[in-house]
């Protein structure tokens, strides 16, 4: 009777079409998990920052960094979604709801919505919708990923494909995303940073971030382990040294929040991150890579009150080559983001 | 006049039997070393995480995690026990009392229980009970620990040797382990993280925890820091590279707690630390290990109540090795703890 | 239309004597950047590691560090002031005001106050005074600083030089700095960590604090990321490879903090930074190295009250040095710092 009792994760013909899988470890975030976001990424959005400009447009306290939230809904999926994943293939749909504050617990689950065996019967497909609610029961983000997965044996039988037909673009959740309390009268873009407000932003243009920020194994191992994402190939040297790359790989969602992080740097005003449209980690990223970013305006959109715009923007994060020329392709891409923030008008 | 005001440390004979040596900075926990614990370890124990589960049995708030409070009481006596010590020798009786909340203050003092004078007369083994109390005066913790201790003079008389009687295995606690408040009857083991419940478990049973982490100078030293035990082996690499092993050695703490991080795969519903009845620190650990930990079941005790019952456990962690074949000797066995833990019944 | 919304620092020319600089991301400051503070520079002030300490001496809760203060402000000036900074000359009349505690949200502005070309005509220097208020208005901080910036264009004419005098000395916030409801009666020595009391330094008196404390890269950017500075020499390892010393550069503030730490090993009771009254970075500081400190008394003074007296200091850091015989030149000195600190009387 040995071994029996650890997590070997889910293997393909593990998962059921339509059920719903609760995931452990429920979490508190606070002031603690805010001062470590900022200490490993940098971050400088005011709205996150300080709880007297939150309360100055509404909020009851400072919400805490959507990204950083995402990290905890995600990675409590970790275990039980992707621990035999081969690969995390994208994700689609993704949308913020209610904001988090400090001393608000979360809690994640994720619904089966489809399933598909590959050609080689060696692995599988396998789409979750993952939703994360805080104490009360308001959904604080909704996503669906789709991850590639070994089967346990080649010769079981699979279930009927079936393969979610994924918007375009993620809907807003807009009752969450400007609540009647929100006032952004009370916003002050010389404190949020940035002169520049939604009007002055115009589909097509792009905007260099400037900055780079080089990744330390224990920078990005830190972040990892706050999200409490288990996924071994971030911390486990012994055994990459004789995997794929012969080295640990920086968490994806690293790359996204240092982009985001860096972003502040031309969209310091884009205070929410109101919906990831679709996401694609193009290349991996080690400790010693430099990430730079930059960013093209796709589309813009009013929101309802007159007092604040979308923008869906495009980020591309790179690994040791600046973004002065907006590279797009190459072994240097890491991070492909469609999203989309929310920004004051005037 | 120079010099003369730092800390130099007590050598052997700088010790009274009886005498109780009340340690320096008074520390408050609260989110901040929640977090950062979370982020050095990657612990995923639910009551530590979430307010709300922690609520659910009857807490208050989450309390901290227990190995974070036996850092931090051990870290106050570092600078008045263990400055001139050659070397650490053991811990016994060490048990876990009221639970740390966040905003507690806790204060350490330490009563030398035992002096033996070694036979080189050139060093002195110290044996003292080491005790952490909040602001209430609630003792949250009390352990022996007996160190080696350089004499100042070899030539100076040394008293009459005492070797205090130490006990096997530590007694519980019980009233602070199971106060009436808690009701384990509100225990969700499936966000707890394990299907497994103290009646699952078996003498004997042995548990490979699968994962590995790596260690980074930066964390164990960031960690080491958090604790403020100022012990010079894990900072000073300009002092360390003429030293024993030419580098700084990581904090035997640090191992522990990464140990217990593991055991969550295997061990998630042993929520508290109830004790640790031995322990020692069987090789050093350096920057670039990757620990890997296994358990045994050694015992199972019933607790009072009918809905917890303790596990008495032997973990070994080792460094560079997996631990499939359950390894506990060699150059690469760490740590070899016997502690106890307490888990919900069905 | 591209890279127009980035900031790209302010050029000599665009500074305009006295106009104020209101600086971007308000901060809110708490339980986490403590832990956080603690974790990264090991200090051990009993005033700033327990609430419980504080309270017994007149604070409503334990005060965060001065320093981190420091930082925070000094951080929100850097993109308006010292982005295009060749170098940072020094800083003067440095005082610390309202303590700031859990919660608190400071903003910065700063104030040009000198202005004067250097005869290359490529650069010129530039005099801030630089002010951190919380959110009821009360000066935590204020200092001046002065740098060397570049002009964007040799030949634009120079406005005519403004050179501030500057004192010798910073005047201290004695309201702030020893409020009525501060009462060192309660102030427990044994608890702070040393014996020694105001009463027992005497001037000229030097103090080897011993220790030492090496930096990792990681350290030293999550530290100054947590400060959300943004200057790129901390940063970005592509960058700095081409760079002067063809490595990122520890932001000197993190030097100041260490040695501050390092301090407490000599000067325990000195528990609040009432003013730095000079300061200069000596040499660069790099991953790698390790940080040592000493300390000599300057000067004594008494506050008015009659429980604390003010102690005058010169601590200088030095890198990969032990400071047994008190360095202060050399390739190998990286700080020298003058500054006062408040310390309880018998």
């Amino acid at each position: 009777m040995t071994g029996s009792k650890t997590n070997p994760g889910r293997y393909f013909e593990d998962f059921r079409l339509g059920e719903t899988i609760v995931h452990a470890t429920p979490r508190s975030l606070g002031p603690g998990e805010r001062a470590l976001y900022i200490g490993l990424t940098g971050s400088r959005f005011a709205v996150q920052s300080s709880h007297d400009f939150a309360r100055a447009i509404g909020y009851a306290s400072a919400p805490l960094d959507d990204l950083l939230v995402f990290h905890i809904v995600f990675g409590r999926s970790v275990p039980d979604v992707s621990l035999n994943a081969v690969a995390n293939l994208g994700y689609a749909e993704m949308r913020f709801g209610a904001t988090v504050h400090d001393g608000d617990s979360l809690t994640a689950s994720s619904t089966v919505i489809g399933l598909k065996e590959n050609s080689s019967r060696e692995t599988g497909t396998v789409y979750v919708r993952t939703e994360g609610c805080n104490q009360r029961g308001d959904v604080v983000l909704s996503f669906v990923r789709w991850v590639m997965v070994r089967k346990r044996d080649k010769a079981a039988p699979a279930p009927a494909a079936v393969v979610p037909q994924l918007a375009e673009s993620s809907t807003l959740d807009l009752p969450a995303l400007l609540p009647e309390t929100i006032d952004l009268a009370g916003y002050d873009a010389t404190l949020g940073g940035s002169a520049y407000l939604w009007e002055d932003y115009a589909p097509g243009e792009r905007i260099d971030h400037l900055d780079g920020m080089t990744i330390e194994e224990s920078c990005h191992m830190t972040a990892t382990r706050l999200y409490q994402n288990t996924a071994k190939v971030h911390f486990n040297q012994h055994a990459e040294k004789d995997g794929r790359f012969g080295r640990r790989i920086v968490y994806g969602g690293h790359v996204i929040s240092l982009a985001r992080a860096l972003s502040f740097n031309g969209l310091a005003n884009g205070f929410r991150v109101a919906a990831i449209n679709a996401g694609r980690h193009v290349n991996p990223c080690f400790a010693g890579d430099t990430v730079y970013a930059w960013s093209e305006v796709k589309a813009k959109t009013e929101l309802p009150g007159g007092r604040a715009g979308a923008l869906r923007l495009r980020t591309i994060a790179t690994k040791n080559r600046p973004c002065t020329d907006f590279p797009s392709e190459g072994h240097e891409v890491l991070l492909d983001l469609d999203y989309t923030v929310v920004m004051p008008r005037r």
